[in-house]
Parts: structure tokens; sequence; C-alpha cells
């Protein structure tokens, strides 16, 4: 355990912030840094691997004949530590204080990269085989929407086939309630533009005469979303896969967070789809979000203009079985329905498409992580889903065709992605047992 | 007439923009000039008198005893002329072409500025008594809102005392066709500040728990104004007066522009208010138009928040009978009304309130201008209205109580505010004739 947090403290003093090309070489460091340390533990075909932007790590063993192949993916990339002046600690001089480890990574994800590491190590240097065969895909672009993963797998399905893979970027539901994150949503997005007018107009001189762009795209982005928070596009909800009466069971006897969540966003009030709880809402129903939108004057004081053009950039977030294409499309239509006819409007289909990412509920290998941390905790996990999207698990389902057994040991209150970042040393203690159970586990697996 | 013409060019190449600093030596130029030209002409008590902002000019004539005291209006400020690349002479170079003069200023409103001053001079050269009393006030603020002018005004209530105003800020109908500009519309307008959280938020990680400030703001604006161009805000038409069915009459007989205005200004069509013509909707009935929106991402690609706050600036056209003050508070109250209750809705009155404006139309000014000109056109002229604000008549209104008679000899085609800026040579020499016959017919004014 003490050389686990040492290992992790150095890696913690790489900042291999992959955001700022400034910290390319850092990133690259920790590339380095990551391949000698899979090295250090006996793997083999120890590569660190060019990418169009940062490199990726590889490693594997290969050497349990009959036994399933798992990807261990993971990213040694890490979000900025801004803004500097709210952490108690230099984000990248990493410390203990309170059985906490605080630095930049501590949680999002050094830490948990180490576990599945430091569990084949402990068996290798005793001189035992794995009880699995295991291919290391850790990356360094997953803060940055992992730009380069999709291509470089693709270009690398043999090197990466495998049965499963396991992803230690993920989570825990509570200091003592081990959780599988089985579900992530999907994505599909617009851009709308609109024009009413070559130029912006004088709003005494032409009002009255000339259409608003601004005004026009305040009809139709009320069109997409009622008051309500119902999304009005048509067919939108049609291809949304039932959940299962036992499912929104399990989901309503966890324990409730929503004001909780309230509080720490500074809401006034959560709000969303009619008939939902908030964790229904955020898990299990789609949802549609003006990400942006913008037309005319935003200066200081006045300036009495009609703007010529206005644009909105919207994303959805999607569940089992909505396709992102067809929803893409479903919200071009809608748009060019509910427009008004006095403007020009553009609607285009928008980046970072991705399906939603549900474990189908008898996979074995989630069976096998559920008897690994209920050996570990004492009890069984909590199955949980997510609203966000993880490229990673989308990309090696779409490119390798496996699924992503989630296993990380980092908890909600750690703040990854903002000042003060930590671990606590227990859960990366339970990780390091638990990865050594899942290992065993996986070998069993039917 | 080609002194007229000399002195116009003199004064357009001082480049007295107002609203750039850099320019503010060149705006005082241009009032050094016109203070010496009302000297040269014969006026008295000639001085350029400093405001917080740019200064004014002021010049007299009073020695008409019983016989009306009349204020000239006039501004001696310039729009930028950017962008440069579109004229095809520099701007500040004026040059004949074609029977026009061009360069900045020239049509808005060198040219009107000089007219009263040569029609004065025209008299008191001759050895003649002017018909009537007069006074300058040119102002160096009118590009910029006339800043200073009230406030001046109303600490000059006894030096501006008269019987009535005349502007040369004005226009005619068309090049044979004489008009008196008699209405203008009034103007109120607010903020609106949403917010729905204390930072922005990932839209997966939220998407379906966390309202969304842009979306609340579309639903606000939304419920401004119907998609068929009417307001919907609780109370807004209450206090429009009625126009009688004499003027709409008058309105709907001058020459159709609806198409030559949308085919001008590139738009797929007019759009506003129901029932009425595009004419009516700019000139008699009040408008609300969204000046600016934002919230969110605006950059390029996308970046998947949900908004913690969104903005709009919006402002309305007003007609008599309504109320700044009063709209005002409509709208506040109305957004406050509409606003979704998970979200916090700030509504703040802005600026540039200014009370709508029509003279009266047995107002004997008018009569007297209406005589003049068609003295010099050999037809009477048509009596017009205009969408826009003009903050100097409101402030002579409201500050020295009297009306404002418009008198200005530019055409709607000219290029105000535009590259090749330009004023017809033959304008000028009606504006010179027209000036001198309505010095007499005030004069003779019951």
């Amino acid at each position: 355990m003490s050389n686990l947090i040492d290992d992790l403290k150095a890696l913690i003093r790489i900042p291999s912030v992959s955001t700022d090309p400034a910290h390319s070489q850092d990133v690259a460091a920790a590339a380095r840094w990551t391949a000698e340390r899979l090295q250090a533990a006996g793997l083999e075909q120890v590569a660190v691997m060019p990418t169009a932007g940062h490199p990726l790590v590889y490693g594997e063993w290969l050497h349990a004949p009959g036994r399933p192949t798992v990807v261990f993916y993971g990213h040694f990339d890490v979000q900025p530590p801004d803004p500097l002046d709210l952490w108690t600690s230099p984000p990248f001089e990493p410390v203990v204080r309170d059985g906490r480890l605080y630095g930049r990574g501590a949680s999002d994800m050094k830490g948990n990269l180490l576990l599945a590491v430091v569990a084949c190590e402990a068996l290798l240097k005793a001189g035992q085989p794995l009880p699995v065969n295991v291919k290391f895909l850790y990356e360094g672009e997953e803060e940055i929407g992992s730009r380069s993963l999709g291509e470089f797998v693709a270009a690398h399905h043999d090197l990466y086939a495998c049965d499963l893979a396991v992803s230690a970027d993920s989570l825990q539901y509570g200091p003592d309630q081990p959780a599988l994150l089985v579900g992530l949503r999907g994505t599909a997005g617009i851009e709308i533009d609109v024009r009413s007018a070559a130029t912006d107009a004088h709003s005494g001189l032409m009002g009255g005469l000339l259409p608003n762009a601004a005004q026009a795209l305040a009809h139709i982005l009320a069109a997409l979303k009622g008051p309500d928070g119902r999304i009005l596009v048509q067919g939108f909800y049609d291809d949304v896969r039932p959940v299962s009466e036992d499912e929104r069971a399990a989901m309503a006897a966890l324990p409730d967070d929503a004001e909780s969540i309230r509080q720490s966003a500074g809401a006034r009030a959560l709000a969303g789809e009619p008939g939902f709880t908030p964790r229904e809402r955020n898990w299990i129903r789609p949802t549609l979000d003006i990400n942006g939108m913008w037309g005319g004057y935003q200066g200081a004081g006045g300036k009495t203009v009609i703007p010529a053009e206005a644009h909105a950039k919207i994303t959805c977030r999607l569940v089992p079985d909505q396709d992102p294409a067809k929803i893409a499309t479903l919200l071009q239509e809608h748009v060019l329905r509910v427009a008004p006819p006095e403007v020009e409007v553009a609607v285009r289909a928008r980046g970072g498409r991705s399906r939603p990412y549900v474990v189908p509920a008898d996979h074995p290998g989630l069976a096998a992580a559920e008897r690994a941390l209920a050996a570990v905790y004492g009890r069984a996990p909590h199955r949980i889903r997510m609203g966000a999207s993880v490229p990673a698990t989308t990309i090696l389902r779409e490119e390798l065709g496996v699924w992503t057994i989630p296993f990380g040991f980092g908890l909600a209150d750690e703040n990854a992605h903002a000042p003060d970042e930590f671990v606590r040393l227990s859960s990366m203690e339970r990780g390091q047992a638990a990865f050594g159970a899942l290992l065993k586990e996986l070998g069993a697996m039917g």
C-alpha cells in the first residue's frame, strides 16, 4: 500500500494537462512513466504508442490460454488545475492530510490507473500466472474527449482484440457503498442559424417592418421543449426502451441525493421531465439542452438594433434505443417545421455523436465485478447509471465489439476537475484488494 | 448656391465623428467653424458652449419684437465613416459627381445645417430684418444620442425660450415629393437576467436535473411576442390612441415602398403585427424587439454545458399615448409573470426612455412649413411619420414646452450612416429657397 501511494505521488508530480499545449511534454512524460511502471510490474510488449495527439501506453500478459482476454482501460492525463488560488496545497505537489491524498489526478484517475497494475504485479512477482490474459490501454486524451482513441483503436483491432474491457475511470457510490456504473447516455446535437435580413437594422426605422432573428430563434427554442421540461420534438421519445419496474425500484431505493445536488449546484430548484424522479431524468430519460444561444448586441448599455442573425447550439443526451443519427434528423425536421416562415433557418447536425450505452444486465463480467466488490466491501454493489457519456466505452463497443465493466474507486465528492482534488487512502486500499479479487473472478468467469 | 456648396465642402472636411474619442478635437473644430459661419452671417451673441460632452453652438437675432421666436436645431457631428473601403472617394474629401455631393455628413446633416444660416444671412446682408426672432441650437452629439442636450437645455431655459423649434435634421419624401415629418415614436426598454445555477454545469452529468437558463429565457422571450408579431405583454396596447381613418387613408395613399424596403434589407419577408400595413406598423403602431440575447457557449465547435445564466436586451417603440415608464413596468411585470419558477429572473428598466412625439395636426408652424414647401415644390407636402425616435425633439418638448417643425432636405436613399453618403445639389437648392420661404411664413404665422 505504501508503495502504491508513493507511485501515485510520483505520477501526480507530472502535470499531464492534456488540453494545454504547454504541457504536452508532461503528458508524454506521464506516458513514459506509466510504461516504465508497467514494465516494472512484469508486463510484456510495453510500448508508448504515438497518435495524432497525445501518446497511448500499451502492455500485455497473454499466457493464460483458454482464458478470457481483458483490456484494462484508463488515462494518465488530467484536467487543468485552475483556479490555482483555491488549492490548499499546490496541485502537483501531492500531500496526505487526514487520510486523503491531495493533488490533481489523485481521484481522476492516476490512483485508479495504478490499481490494475499493482494487482497484476502482485501475482507476477509472486511467480503466479494471471488468471486471465490482460492488455493495457492507457490513453492521454480522456480529458479532451479521447480525440485520437477511436481512430487509433480502429487501426489496431488485432492488438486490442479481447473478450471484455474493464475501465478504472469510474466511481463507487459512497465510502461503504460499492457500485457498478452500468449505463451511460449517448449524445446527438444540432446547431441552428437564423437569418432575418442582410444586416442588423435600426429598431426604430425598421421596427414593425423587418422580422427579428433573435425573436424567431426564441420561438424555435421554445418549441423544442415545453416549460414543463417535456421535449416536444416529434418522434423524440419513440425509441426510448421502457426501463423495468425492478430497475426503477432499485433506483428509488438508492439514497436520495436530489437536495444535495440542488444545493451544490446553487439552483433554486431542480427541473426536468414530468413523471420521473430527478435520478430517472438523469439516468434513464433523454434530455435536450441549449448549450449556447446568441444574437444581436451583448455589450454594455443599449444598442437599438434588430438582429439579422441568431444562433443556438443544442445537444441531447440519449438512452437506449435512441439512435443519434435519427435523433439529429428529428431535431432538424422539427426546427424547420416550427420556424417562422419569414426568416431563413439552417440546421446542421453537429459533432460528439455517440450511442447510449447500457451494459446488458446479465453480462458475466458484471457478475464477476459484483462478486469482487462484494468480497471487499461486505455488501453487493448498487448498479448505477450516469447522465454523461464516456467516449472510450462507446469506442471499445463499436470498434472491438466488447462491453466495458466499470471498476473505479473514486467518489463523487473528491473534487475531480476542481481545486483540492483528493482520493481517500481507504478507497485505494479497497481498490487494490478489489482488483486482485476481480482478476480471480474474471478468470473463473463462465 | 456655389458659396453654400463651398461652405458645405469645408465643413465636411472636418471629420467630426462624435462617437470616437480620437476625433473629439475635430468635433470641437466643427463647432468653431460653425460658430464662425454664424458670426459671418450676421448673427449675434455667437458662442461655442461647453457641455459634459461635445460643445454646442449658440447664435441669435432677436430684433423682431412682437414676432415669434424660433429655435433652429441641428447638429454638426457625423457617424463614423467605416467601412472605409466601400467609399468610392474618401469620406472627408468632398467631391461632386453627377449633381451629387459625396462625403460623410453631406446628407446627415451638414448641408441642412447651413440652410437656415444662409437664409438668415441673405436677408441680413441685404439689410433686411428677419421676419422672426431666431436662436440657433446646433449640437455635436446627435449621433451619440444627444447625451448632453437634455441637461444643457434644462440649465439654459431662458436662453432658449421660444415659441417653436425648427429641426433641419429631417427628410423629404422624394426628389419631387415634399414632406413634413410630424410623428416619431418613443422608446422604453428592459434588460432581463436569468440565473439557473451558480455555474455552468456538465450537460451529461447534470442533464435532466438542473434548469437551463437559456431555455428559460427562450420561453420568456417567446411569451413577450407571439409568432404572429402581436405583442403579448398584458396592457401593452391599452393606451394606444386610435389613429383616424383620414390619417390611415393618407398613409395608404402614399407610394407603397414595402417591397423596396424588403429588398434593400435583404429580408425574405416583412413581418409585424397583424391587421396593419407595413407602414402603419412602422409609423403608428408600437413594437417590441429583442436587441440582443445570449447565454452559454458561443465559440467554435461544441461545449456540452447547461448555461447558468442568460440575458436579453429589449426595447419597444411607442406611440401616443403610451407612457415609457408605464410600459417598462408592464414589461417587467409580464416577464416575472411568465418566468419559469425554477430560475431566478431579474428585470431592469433600461436607458433611452423617450415619449412618443406627434406634432398636433393643427399646429400653425406646420401650416407655415407646408406653405413654404408648397411654394418651392409646387405641391403640398405629405405629412409623414417615422418609426425612430429623435432625442432633440422630445427634449425641446419636455424642457421648453415647444413643438419642433421638421424642415430638412435629405432623402432616404442618400446613404446617411453608410458608405458613399451624398446629398443632391438640387435638394440643397430647393432647401435654400424653402428656408427663405419658411422665415417669411413663420413671420406671418397667426
